[in-house]
């Protein structure tokens, strides 16, 4: 395995590779490499002939406040994972590889950007897209692999590839989850003992709303508060998010449907947390099933059909508000 | 030579000539071309064997009372110009193929993109850095060529280049004029005859102070006053700055050095036009010559040695003061 110091190094890889007509695949990382990062790297090589995992533990991405000091940094360990799992380098820059002296542009997903983890941790989505569109400009991988844990971030990063027009295909693969269900993470180890055991309430959470979903339930309201009730069981536990959103636009829906997300994110003494579902279960498939036994003034009480609170979310509302009108008797229309 | 209507159909074309072997030439442009834009595909087509001009009129560019709509446009004869000059294909593609549904990317260039026209065209190197970044991505030139005349979108392109690690070689071209001096620009047909010649005054200028400059004048203030005393002349002409700047950060210097950037922005009626210079005097590289006839007393009563006004200032202004320092005879060392 190749141990790839520069850009320049990284990005004559590359270009040898594919003008040899092999295909190329990235693995993003931060280091600190878990079961759940071998599950992205053993992806990229089952669908791409040259793999490189790329270990950057990012500054522009980290509020003041959070961890980027000690954040875990594992190297000799993470090569020997890397290498176990497939991959035929490891991309290791320096900051100011990535952020050349006196670097001042950023990559901003507008609007995304500012949702779910990025409302409590301002920049940060800024820094991820940052330096994600410079690894794709000089890793230039056919597919880049990111896990479904870090849904608010594949949001983004989709959103990113799309505009900038970066001839990369965006690969999510699912939550890999210890045994106990608690979601992988490079920031499990700073949990004590205690702290681990109130952790589950997230994956139970995800859970819970997950088996909702597979009964049919799709109102938002329902399933939020099934969350918020197995969060008010663990107080110590403090929530900074449980919301239920459109994956590609991250704004809050008042119904699932396939593809909606489920996800919520916590903090467990001084370490934060995240989980997350892609609700998909068949039951939403059958937009009917729960509705049409309910009148539409019943629903209204209940604040199922919504009017938009604002512009962003005008869009998103009005389509959500269809599905179910569609399925009603045709005298219920108004 | 080919019309290429799509990102799509410019990446296959890029990449075909590429793998043959060949070298890659992009020159952006709004269309309306005119022998500024010439001039740069001659240069393209003298160092690339492959030459792209892509005419795209950047809506992100344009702030919200500025001449979009009525921008000129003129494809027919634009493609015309382009293959007479060398160009192999034209990149025209619509705003949609550009800004894909739903986009809200951009690349800021921060700090440079609020300086010189930045200032006065809020958004302005936004929406230009914006574009480029997605023309580099899409295009893949080994080459991109731009005009002089528009200096401080160079600074942010220069910078923009080398901080999102793009493989692309910025090549700038001199400024072309018309025989009375005027600057060329696809605005000067907003001109009526009495603006035209009123317009003369930013060359004028120009011309003024390059000359100045010839002669071993450094201080930014008389360089800035002989400007002044110019467009005092010509009080229909409004001034939006005139400047005297690193060319890399933008930022005010007090003494001229060569590669400082003398650069003027003005309306002539309703139509902004701008002008410039990089100083190269040889006279400029003897920074002894003017300077030790004067006390260190003198120098700081005429605010020749001024303390930087903020932090942002705070490094160049350092750094242009220890230039005529060294030059002082020891003794007036602190």
């Amino acid at each position: 395995m190749q141990i790839l110091l520069t850009v320049a190094e990284l990005r004559q890889w590359s270009r040898a590779h594919r003008s040899a007509g092999r295909s190329i695949g990235l693995v993003p990382t931060m280091g600190a490499l878990h079961a759940g990062h071998a599950s992205l790297i053993r992806a990229a090589a089952a669908s791409c002939s040259q793999v490189v995992v790329s270990i950057f533990v990012n500054p522009t991405q980290f509020g003041p406040n959070e961890d980027y000091a000690r954040y875990p940094r594992t190297f000799d360990a993470d090569c020997a994972l890397a290498e176990s799992e497939g991959s035929a380098a490891i991309f290791a820059p320096s900051v100011e590889d990535l952020y050349p002296a006196g670097a001042t542009t950023f990559v901003d997903v507008e609007g995304l950007s500012n949702r779910l983890d990025g409302a409590s941790r301002p920049g940060h989505f800024r820094g991820v897209a940052t330096v994600v569109s410079k690894l794709f400009i000089a890793a230039e991988p056919d597919r880049a692999f990111f896990g479904q844990k870090d849904a608010a971030q594949v949001a983004v990063l989709r959103r990113m590839t799309t505009d900038l027009l970066l001839p990369v295909e965006i690969v999510v693969c699912p939550i890999v989850r210890d045994a106990d269900g608690l979601a992988l993470s490079s920031r499990n180890i700073y949990l004590s003992p205690a702290e681990r055991a109130r952790a589950l309430v997230l994956s139970q959470a995800v859970h819970k709303v997950e088996s909702l979903a597979a009964t049919g339930e799709r109102r938002a309201s329902v399933l939020l508060e099934a969350a918020h009730q197995l969060f008010a069981a663990v107080p110590e536990v403090r929530i900074d998010y449980i919301a239920l959103v459109d994956w590609a636009t991250l704004l809050p829906v008042e119904a699932a449907i396939p593809g909606t997300l489920f996800a919520a994110a916590a903090y467990v003494g001084a370490t934060r947390l995240i989980d997350n579902a892609v609700l998909d279960s068949d039951a939403l498939r059958e937009p009917s099933r729960r509705l049409e036994i309910r009148t539409l003034e019943e629903r209204d009480r209940e604040g199922y059909i919504r009017k938009p609170q604002n512009a962003d979310e005008s869009r998103l509302g009005e389509a959500e508000v269809s599905i179910p009108l569609r399925n009603l008797p045709s005298s219920l229309h108004s």
